[in-house]
């Protein structure tokens, strides 16, 4: 199965994007959502959400930097953009780190159905522990994901994408996308790009693109836009010039997204289905 | 008329801009407005925004991302320039796509007295019919402007500057900078630069320090604005390599605003005045 | 004494800092952190600003764009970091330019107990006088530093330091970083630097870091960050090609942050101790 059919989708389609993010990647995560072929729009006042998120495609919420005005934005775009059946996707940025963070995400997914939870080992496992649907999987033993860990972690996604219906994206070294029936194992990357700012938030603004413009396929389009992701990190990197660090890291990633092709993606895909 | 006088004073001047702005865009409107010659500084808490704004020579809203906090802020600084005499602009981002977004547009030109609105064609078509003062103009045919329309829409936003007493600018593929007397038509930049987040934004912050710096000549002082930021667009792209797309794009264009010389300027600008 | 072992401290300690900052320059912010060996986290809700810098060894505040909601989180982080022992630097941007920045500044001043103040000399002058503890100095003549008003200077900074019982750091042309006994001369970086915007904020950001790192040693700690930032802008700025301007030095200097080594830093930090 080849996965450039969902990129060709985001470039013909070219899905509107609400982003309630954070306003430390924001910028980026414009830029990184223009550069696969999508349209960016951010609003976070809970009125202007209300309208913009109608005239939108998709919803993108992450959570960093939330406060008192912007968490009911949320609240109010993601019902909305559900009621519309728009795709959704949840980046519960630092889940765990703090109650209002931790609860914010809980209660979030309590009241809106995502389509997509994105996130890192850390975060995924709070957000797991605390809605509740434990059904015997053992989240004590959840890690960041690696070869000997692989076949437990697998079936830990499976299982809380089960229990909370949507696929869940754990992103770290080794990235596991999965419904409850198949998860993709991914093995794109480069650790570098732990070391620029907001990989993560714009990997979550290109996946709510992916899956706005193949709303049929959300587990193969998610994982598609997580190799994608991966892949400009490994072509990004092999552009780096003597003297470039994280900053020009992080434009010649974008820029290796803009210039994506689906030979390049289906090429450069590195990933197993389980 | 050489452009390039326009540009000089900017640098000899080097206004100081008060910009209440979205935050997707707001590190590229600095930047932008430091290299050309300007100085910025940004302030949107009421009090802050109000003694803030006293301290400098132009003030740019730009209504993305507004909420209700900033939303008084505009309103309290616009006020307050306007008192002082200061340049201002207006960058009425979204509007038409929310009603919030468009009230407070419309809202904000009751109350303040703009030098310069500047806008898409669906921003500024917004404005002109929510503005009550239509005059007999057919808004309905307004659009993006091409050659086969250009007639209409030269009248257009001609019709608009007088009706409302401000300059117009209305930028796409072709830009019109408009008084009620005379309409620039401009032919710089490149498609590109629309798959570049916050363009837009960056071109309203260079012309409220243009404005600022050349208060005589409004008009000419926008045109020149204009000019050279499309003609930063083709510049940048000329120094684009392999593999590069839109994030190092957005980075060479406001090197080329930085580099720009008023010899540049002048032989680069592609106007006529109609 | 070489400042080496304060760069390999945070790279070595990875010091998770927590920056309440401006929306213009946080994007820079959290990369140079990442850059330097550091770890950024951002949260300015109250609620969610008291929390994380619990997690956190290192407490920035930055004041530029302040508003009603984000100056108690200034607070309550700032009273739990001191609490707690946490490294505390505080960016009094546009201290003097408003008097919602002036007393902002000078109640933090009052309540929390900084490590680190950093400002240029405008605000350094205005926290001063704001501050009440005048001991005699006469303030009048503080201004930008230079070869002809160093003696004075120093001894002005060194006061400073002495009556509010920090170190105070002093960036300009020529940097002065001092304590009550002793203030390093440093003459690293380049004019042009200032064309970029956030090159403080930046500064305050890995300075932050530093002191975390360095508990034992927070005046020879912030002296390290401040060559280091200077040296970076000088590396940067040897790295420029025909046509780059202030957009892409502001990466370069990121970069050459991110590969700075001891070696570097030992060879080309330029200062005297006074």
């Amino acid at each position: 199965m080849s996965l450039s059919v969902y990129l060709e989708n985001v470039r013909t389609k070219s899905p509107l994007i609400h982003n309630i993010t954070n306003y430390v990647t924001v910028n980026d995560v414009a830029n990184i959502i223009l550069a696969c072929g999508g349209s960016p729009i951010m609003a976070d006042d809970p009125d202007d959400a209300y309208e913009i998120t109608q005239i939108c495609n998709g919803l993108n919420i992450n959570i960093g930097t939330l406060n008192a005005r912007t968490i009911p934005s949320m609240f109010r775009a993601g019902h909305k953009a559900s009621e519309l059946g728009h795709a959704l996707l949840l980046d519960p940025v630092g889940a765990g780190a703090s109650s209002r963070r931790t609860n914010t995400a809980l209660d979030l997914m309590k009241e809106i159905k995502f389509d997509v939870i994105r996130g890192n080992s850390s975060e995924i496992k709070t957000l797991f522990m605390g809605s509740g649907n434990t059904h015997g999987v053992d989240a004590s033993a959840v890690d960041a994901v690696n070869d000997s860990n692989l076949d437990s972690m697998i079936e830990f996604v499976k299982g809380f994408a089960k229990s909370y219906g949507s696929v869940i994206a754990l992103t770290g070294a080794i990235d596991l996308v999965a419904d409850s029936q198949r998860c993709y194992v991914i093995r794109n990357g480069r650790s570098e790009m732990g070391r620029i700012t907001g990989t993560g938030c714009m990997l979550s603004g290109i996946m709510t693109a992916f899956i706005a413009a193949n709303p049929e396929h959300k587990l193969d389009a998610s994982a598609a836009a997580v190799c994608m992701m991966g892949l400009a990190g490994e072509i990004g990197y092999s552009y780096l010039q003597p003297g470039e660090g994280n900053a020009t890291y992080r434009d010649r990633i974008i820029n290796a997204i803009y210039n994506m092709t689906g030979e390049f993606l289906d090429e450069g895909a590195k990933y197993e289905i389980r």
